[in-house]
C-alpha cells in the first residue's frame, strides 16, 4: 500500500513558510506501515491543484491533502478533492448548524463563505475538528482513499495523530515500518559505506547513509508485522554495523555527540570546562543544551578579545604577542587556564579564524587550533576548515567534542 | 517562465528531516521573477526519480533538483538528470584531478565511488562548489534548463544565492517579485496587524505578518518590471510601516536582533560582555555569530555551577547561599562581575531554570532573571517563560538582547 501527500498553499509553494506538516504526516504513514512514495506542494491554483490530485490518485492508494479547507476564496482543496474523485459537493446541515452556533456564541458575524466549510464531496465523511471550524474529510471511492486535513498546526496535529492515525492503522495489513539512526563520528560517508556496503543491498531491513556536518548517520529500517518483529530484525543488523564501525559509532537515534560525551563524563564522575575564542560560546551552548548537563559542565569562558584571554583565562600577554591569538600555544594556554579557573577534570579550548574577514590578524580563514587539557597534560591539534562562518564554527565544536570523546574512550 | 523544484532523498520524503532548501530556492526564483508552480519530494528510488524529473520537464521551463549528488550508491540525481534529458554521463578529468588532490591533501584515502562526483550529463556544465566535493550541474537542452544542487546546507546556500541566482536573473524577462522583511520586537502579531491592517488589503505591494520566537516579521512584496521599480514601490510602504511601528521595528531582511545591537554598539564605540548561567553560552554564541562581532564583544563567562559563579565572576558565596543562584540579586552580581572582569561598557547576565527538571534548586521551570549593567548602574528584570528547554533559553537570550537595545536607544 502506497501513499502520497499533497500540501496546498501559495505561501508554502513560494517558500514564505516551511512545510512541517508533510514531514509529520510522512512519519505517521511510516509508523502505520504505509510507504510514502511522493510529496507534492501546489499553490492556490484550481487547474494545477486538480491535476496534481488526479495524478497522485493514479499512482497511490492513499492520498492525503494538507491545507486549503478554510472559508476564503483561496481555499480550493475541498472542491478539488470532489473534482478529482468525480464527486459532487453536498451540504451537511448538522455541520452548518454547528458552525452557526459556534459563530453566534462568539458574537462573530456570519458570512455566507463560512458555510462552505459545511460542504463535503459525496463520498466523504467528516473528521471532527475540535480545535477549529473546518472539519477534515475522509473519502473512500473506487478502492482509493483521500484524506483532507486543515493547515493550521493546532488543528492539523490533533487530527493527524488522532483519528487519522487510528484509521490508517486499520486499513493496512502490511505491519509497521520502523527505523533507527546510528550516529558515526571520525569517518567520512564514503568510508562508512565501504564498511557496510554488503548490508546496503538488502531489501528489508535497509541501510542508508546520510552525511551531516562533521558526522555520518546510518538509518536502518525494517518492515515487519509488529514493532517487536521490526526490533528483532534491527537488533542483529545494528550489532553487525557496530562490529564494522567500532568506536566510531557514538550513539543512536536522538543521542547527540554532546549528550554522548556528557553521559560518559557523568558515569566517570568527571567534569568539563571550556574556553572559546572563535566559536564564541557555541561549544558551551551545545554542552549545556543537554538536559542535566550541570552534573558535568562546570562553566566556560568566551575570551573573544585579547584582553579577555588574559583576564578570564590568565593567558600570558607575552605569549599572545609572540605566538598570536590564533596559535597552538595560545589554545594550550587557554585550555590550561580554563581547567585551573573552573577546577574541572578536563578543559577544551578553541581559537581560530571563522571569517568572513581575517578578524584575527593575518591568519587564514578556517585555521583553527583545538586544545584538550586532561589530568595527564594537554594536547593540541591544528585544523583547517572550509565553508561559511557558521560551518567553520560548527565543525570546530564538533571536532572538540570528538576529541574529548576519544580521550574518554 | 515557470519552474519546478524536485527535492531528492528518502530522509526528506519520510519526514525524518524537514526540507528548508526548497523554500529557499522558491524564494530565489520569486526574486528572479520566475513563477514556481510545483515542488516535489522523491526518495532515493531510481524509477520514481526519473519519472518525476521527466514529468516536471514536460510542465516547466526550469527544473531545479536539490540533493543526491554525493558519492554513495544512494546518490542518484546526477544519473537521473542525464536519463531525463536523454544525455550520457561523461567524466570531467580536471574535476577528478581536483577531487584527488582534495582528498590527498587531507590524507583521506581515495575510494572509486568518490570519482562519481567528477561525472556530468553531456549537456551540463559544472557549478563550482567551494565548500564541498560535489559540484553543481547546469544543463541547457531543448529549450529546457535543469540545475542540480547538492543537499548539504553549507554547499547549497552559497551556490543557490551565488552563481544560480546570478544565472536565473539573466534568463527571465518577466519582471521581478521582490520582498523585504521588516523585523519587529516588543509587540505581538495581532498588535502589529492592528497597526498596519489598512495596508494589508492591497494587491501590490502586499503586506503579510509572520510570528517568530520573541519577534514578528512583516513581509512586504512588490511585483514590478525591474528590481529598481519594485524598490520604488516598497520604499514608501516601508516608511509608512516604520511610522506606524516606531522603534519596535529593529531591522530589515537578514539583520538579526544581535546584529542590530552590535551595529549600535560599534557606532557608539562601546562594548559588551555577558555572564550566563541558564543559557549556557547561547547569548555569547548569538552575539559572536555576527561577522565582525569582535569590535563590540569582549567576552563572556558561562558560570553553570555555583563554584563557577564565584570563580569566574566573583559572585559572593554568602549571596549565592542566601538568595540562591536563580535570583535577581545573583543576576545583578553576575552582570557587575562580568563588566568588571572584562572591562566592558555594558554587561548582560542571565540566570534561571530552563528545565526539564528543576536543576537549580526548587525554583520553578521558566523563572529567569536578566540583569543589565551599564556605566550608570544595573537593572534587573524577572521573567517567567513557558515551553521546552530550548524555547526558554531562546526567549531569555532574545529578551536580554531587547533589553540592551532599549538601553542603547
Amino acid at each position: 500500500m502506497t501513499a502520497e501527500i499533497v500540501s496546498v498553499g501559495t505561501e508554502l509553494l513560494l517558500g514564505q513558510i516551511v512545510d512541517t506538516h508533510a514531514p509529520v504526516m510522512a512519519r505517521i504513514l511510516a509508523e502505520c506501515g504505509i510507504g510514502c512514495t511522493r510529496r507534492t506542494t501546489i499553490g492556490d491554483n484550481w487547474d494545477r491543484l486538480v491535476s496534481a490530485l488526479k495524478e497522485a490518485l493514479e499512482r497511490a492508494d492513499v492520498l492525503i491533502t494538507i491545507g486549503g479547507l478554510g472559508p476564503t476564496v483561496d481555499d480550493l482543496t475541498r472542491d478539488a478533492i470532489a473534482a478529482a474523485l468525480g464527486d459532487e459537493l453536498e451540504k451537511v446541515p448538522e455541520m452548518e448548524a454547528k458552525l452557526r452556533e459556534f459563530f453566534s456564541s462568539r458574537n462573530i458575524r456570519w458570512t455566507e463563505s463560512i458555510a462552505r466549510q459545511a460542504e463535503k464531496p459525496t463520498s466523504a465523511r467528516l473528521i471532527d475538528n475540535p480545535n477549529g471550524t473546518a472539519p477534515g474529510l475522509l473519502c473512500e471511492k473506487n478502492g482509493k482513499i483521500v484524506i483532507g486535513l486543515p493547515g493550521p498546526k493546532g488543528e492539523f496535529d490533533p487530527m493527524a495523530y488522532g483519528p487519522v492515525k487510528d484509521y490508517l492503522e486499520t486499513i493496512q495489513g502490511a505491519g509497521v515500518i520502523h527505523s533507527r539512526t546510528l550516529r558515526i563520528i571520525g569517518m567520512g560517508e564514503s568510508h562508512v559505506e565501504e564498511r557496510v556496503r554488503a548490508l546496503m543491498d538488502a531489501e528489508n531491513p535497509t541501510v542508508a547513509p546520510y552525511a551531516h556536518t562533521g558526522e555520518v548517520h546510518l538509518r536502518i529500517t525494517a518492515r515487519a508485522a509488529t514493532r517487536e518483529d521490526a526490533d528483532r530484525m534491527l537488533d542483529p543488523l545494528e550489532d553487525e554495523i557496530r562490529r564494522a564501525l567500532g568506536h566510531h559509532l557514538y550513539g543512536t537515534d536522538e543521542t547527540t555527540l554532546e549528550a554522548a560525551v556528557i553521559a560518559m563524563l557523568k558515569e566517570r564522575g568527571e567534569t568539563i570546562a571550556v574556553a572559546e575564542s572563535m566559536t564564541g560560546g557555541e561549544l558551551a551552548a551545545r554542552l549545556t543544551a543537554v538536559p542535566g548537563a550541570s552534573a558535568a559542565v562546570v562553566g566556560g569562558a568566551v575570551a573573544y578579545s585579547v584582553a579577555a584571554k588574559q583576564a578570564a583565562l590568565g593567558v600570558d600577554s607575552a605569549l599572545l604577542a609572540s605566538a598570536g591569538p590564533v596559535s597552538g600555544e595560545v589554545a594550550e594556554a587557554m585550555a590550561l587556564g580554563a581547567q585551573r579557573a573552573f577546577g574541572s577534570t578536563y578543559a577544551l579550548a578553541i581559537t581560530g579564524n571563522a571569517g568572513p574577514t581575517a578578524d584575527a590578524g593575518d591568519r587564514p580563514i578556517g585555521l583553527t587550533f583545538i586544545a584538550l587539557a586532561t589530568p595527564n597534560g594537554v594536547t593540541v591539534q591544528e585544523q583547517r576548515y572550509r565553508g561559511l562562518r557558521e560551518d567553520i564554527r560548527r565543525r570546530a565544536t564538533q571536532q572538540a567534542l570528538a576529541t574529548l570523546r576519544q580521550a574518554l574512550l
